[in-house]
């Protein structure tokens, strides 16, 4: 009876948050901002078809996420990723952004924002409905990482729950520290270890992969790993995917959507160095796919292709941080070491932690979110200011700047402990309440048919659902 | 014999028509444009790049309609998306544009235009070329409706007889009467009725979507419902698709797109609204994928994914009309509204009118559409103007204007009774001259086979194809 | 252990010609770029979002021609395509871009260009950058068309050694003729011919398709007719593809990028003749698909599904050397003819030559390539310049200047000459070293197994695999 009110309560709100909101910002038509910046037209054109291509790589992310597990959990995977957008972006909108980026005064100013709720009064605006939009489609691309390190065996409703934490607290406040004023960027320790700066992530190696990629790891940790995933003397069992076709498609759906991610970030068409950031971003995935291939055919005698898409997805994350500060080469660099470091990092949490990520999410978006972040402050050359073509040269380790990269070290641990620890608690109440995981018997079915009472593939002759993991 | 002369023919009425067009328009190069007006490059990328993304919405229709259909189905309807494009475009060259853009004279302009058939003569310009561009695919949009509702049955060569007659003719005229200066919009006595302007439909959704979906509404009447789909006692019976995982991707594309279709609209970059169009679009599209899991879950214990996809559909059609002149507040109630009206609306057709349509086209365009009609007339809050930032301010119904809402109200039951009816009287005239509806042995074997002699998937093993539905 | 040591000599490299580059080009930042030039920053905008959409294209690619090919080889050919564009990436960063775009003097300019390298040194520069981003995604289309042709038999390690020399060496040099200042476009004897400029090719007609389509042919007959292809007596056996559905999928995604390929060419979005390439793009590419609908539709009694979408494809290749310089009449025809060589020359490879090319990448690249280099030197009416909208008019034979004609032949002939010649000498080293393909255990069984050691469906039970052909 309960569940029946939930839309009319929802209307209801909606409704009455509507009435207390009769305020405009200073600019909701643009004629302002326009006059005053002529520039602003390219720069919220380039923006905004970035952020698209962004919001697109949901679809890379449900691909690979799909393609790289079994064809009996599809449909849950496909509705998780669909749900995490979805609810995450109703969830950013009424409160993630204004922590994220709202103002608060005094010292609370360094740990979060608090205004913008709803996008409601000053922040109806068409510049900071820009900034909301191009920042929605990143705190949706950090809660879907999540869904692939728990797959095939997480309870939707949980998933759902999950969802709404992350895109309206976790992701937010780890963002506000380092993009929004707060305290990795702008505290006064920090500015004077970096040189002039604090912590920075050009595009979110940190924020958003390192995050999503450690609530990952706490995630994979408390729900544990699928039936049939290691044997008793826990040797793991490969369980491959059902559709590497779709899997290397949602790669490539990802890079694609990575050139938004990365050379939009500037914000602005205006900054010309967008193409180094583009250079950047393509050489770093190309290195990162090349090493992991060349790794595993050394290793087990044929190139992997699975491996291989993680490589250039390690390549990219790795590179997200650092793109508007590093040369080339540096990128290049960057995603050989991405690609080695993705490699070793599935091989030691499957084999040594015995943690089951399905999809090697954590060595993706953790690892390598972490990796990037030192990397920026190992190979910012000097070349480039911090947000624009002007202000303090971003210089790193190799460059005589050892302080910036020791903000970028602490900027690593706290994105670690916040995203590992809050996660922690989130999943662990979560067990302790609704549960984290379907049944045994729903496992082994599917999450499709348990979950959703719909199988993805209804035409087609399916092998024997797997129970102990060989057999699938 | 009459067949083998159809290539032939096509070209020598090319090169007939090529003869007598030695006339180019005002400004081919852009040349002259650009020096009269700077702006022009930022509004042409911006355009362009936008209706690159509308035509990608295609690949999303695709996917969509084929994953919700069964596997014996899937070439025809790939076949069917990729010439209602091919198809349309030529026709909308040759016809349609000229019909809801071209220039007439006296009365006739409010009902249709009459000039740059062929895109010759005067037509022959960059401004021209660059408004083709995007209502081409505007076009291609409205044609590709049809076939969802329409699969698995419909004959092949009606389609393409179909998609030329809906791009040549029946789009292009509603489109003229709110987009070209037709009587809807500019008319003394809607003008009057709405406070200062008609009927107005900032992307579509009743130009584009509800025009598709009662024109598909038409055609799955008169080809009636698939074998199997009901019982003897009218009870549906589900038939299920053959990839969730497809038809999901298609939700994403088309999600993808619509930021296209929607803020693309301004035809302007420097129309900064943009951003609120944007932020619109991606909420409304969540409301109703929120409302309509909510919905489905409540309603039979489990989250629908096929549903849920709709939703977001039904969302995003829903904040087409008045995605420019509305809050995000609204946007995300007229989401919550979109998909409470696809969830009854599916059920409404299915089970009390027994028409059968696989993938919810009626539902998500047609009575969407219109309820994005009303829903601008209600919610518009004064905020922007009618076609750029300056001009008469865009007010509904809750905010004191309720002209406007008549005005909306006309338009809307217009559009059904336009598309509806023309749909109606084309699919009769086809039903009555070459058929509109493959054989039952045809049908039960698949159209794979029967229109195109191919299967779609020939290395997988399938489930007996199935004759009741039920079995599928 | 030689290959154990493969990723730290990758390494070292790297490291080593770090320390040899210190130098930065003229503008790193932008700055001055922007300063000097206030247009900059839309046309960067521009010039790397249609890039984007032309990287895009490689997931098309791969969908095509996984589609169209058995699901034993679909990991295989995704690794292909994944590989051919990472490796070329880098092939084309390490070399490629400096052979084609580096400044050389004296003769030696007519031939290749010989700075640039690792864009080291004065190529440090945001135009610089811009224009290897945008070249980039260029080559590795070139590279990614031969992965189709040679499918289902070719080694995987030859595939990778292939990738990097077309990318490092025969796609930039031929380039560098035609768009780097050397002899085709800027050799006296080609001025005078052309009637004021040399041969052209907009968007690469011949640079991109005709060159990857004759390695291709080389390639195809190098390694010959898969097994069971060709019974005794020379007739031809249908192999169909696994998946229609992700075949046309492809399609639509590659149509969608070659909007970024074509109009993306301007390299500026102040050129507004953008919108007339936007719609001969699209006019040629409907114009191919419905001819060759019809073409199978008489021939076969039925419209062919997979021809239809090389239709598509026909179009789009022989309207990329003329899109800026043509009108929609003749690139409606173009497409036509496109069509008629699309559906002749497939059958041309298969019945007389036998030459197994199981996606018709060598009729649609290679075929129509030619035929839109000459259909430029044909249809060119004297509206536009060569590189803007200034300059001498590009005007061919049916407006007057038949030296033209001539000297796109010229251009034909040598793409053929050096794209087959080159192609053929490598894969004829390729075989007499490390073969070119794999044993007829392990084409039966499939590349994918053999390869990479995995399958792409594991959960699908799938039909035996064909010995023959006849069975798949």
């Amino acid at each position: 009876m309960m569940k029946a009110r939930i839309p009319v309560i929802v209307l209801l709100i909606l409704l009455l948050v509507m009435l207390v909101q009769p305020v405009l910002g200073a600019d909701p038509t643009g004629a302002i901002t326009l006059a005053e910046n002529p520039d602003a037209a390219v720069n919220f054109s380039w923006t905004l078809l970035c952020g698209f291509l962004v919001m697109f790589m949901q679809a890379g992310f449900a691909m690979v996420e799909t393609g790289l597990t079994r064809a009996k959990n599809a449909v849950n995977i496909m509705m998780k990723n669909l749900m995490d957008f979805s609810l995450g972006a109703l969830a950013y909108w009424a409160v993630g952004f204004a922590l994220m980026f709202g103002t608060s005064t005094g010292i609370t100013a360094l740990i979060f924002g608090a205004s913008g709720f709803f996008l409601g009064g000053e922040a109806y605006d068409v510049s900071t409905m820009e900034l909301w939009f191009f920042q929605m489609v990143f705190a949706a691309t950090a809660a879907t990482i999540v869904s692939g390190a728990m797959a095939e065996r997480t309870k939707f409703s949980t998933y759902c729950i999950y969802s709404v934490v992350i895109s309206a607290l976790i992701y937010p406040i780890y963002g506000h520290w380092i993009w929004g004023g707060g305290w990795l960027n702008a505290a006064d320790f920090m500015v004077t270890l970096g040189g002039g700066y604090g912590a920075l992530d050009f595009a979110g190696s940190g924020v958003v992969h390192a995050l999503g990629g450690f609530v990952a790891l706490a995630g994979a940790m408390i729900v544990g790993p699928r039936l049939g995933k290691y044997r008793k003397d826990g040797t793991p069992v490969a369980i491959p995917g059902h559709s590497m076709t779709l899997a290397l498609l949602g790669v490539f759906i990802l890079w694609f959507g990575w050139f938004g991610f990365n050379p939009g970030s500037t914000l602005a068409a205006t900054e010309l160095r967008i193409s180094v950031i583009a250079v950047n971003t393509c050489l770093a995935g190309a290195a990162g796919a090349v090493v992991v291939m060349l790794l595993t055919w050394w290793r087990y005698g044929k190139p992997d292709a699975s491996m291989t898409g993680n490589g250039v997805l390690a390549g990219l994350v790795a590179i997200t941080a650092g793109c508007a500060w590093v040369s080339p080469y540096a990128a290049v660099l960057i995603g050989v070491i991405a690609g080695i470091i993705v490699y070793l990092g599935v091989w030691f949490l499957d084999w040594k932690l015995h943690i089951d990520d399905p999809v090697g999410a954590i060595a993706v978006h953790g690892m390598n979110g972490i990796w990037g972040l030192l990397a920026l402050g190992i190979f910012a050359d000097g070349t480039y200011g911090v947000y624009t073509t002007e202000g303090p040269m971003v210089t790193g380790l190799l460059f005589g700047n050892p302080g910036f990269l020791g903000a970028q070290a602490i900027s690593a641990i706290v994105v670690f402990l916040w995203a590992f620890g809050l996660g922690y608690i989130l999943f662990r109440i979560l067990k302790a309440t609704i549960g984290v995981r379907v049944t045994e018997a729903e496992e082994l079915e599917g999450l499709d048919l348990g979950e959703h009472g719909v199988s993805a593939y209804p035409n087609f002759v399916m092998t024997e659902p797997a129970i102990d993991g060989e057999k699938s």
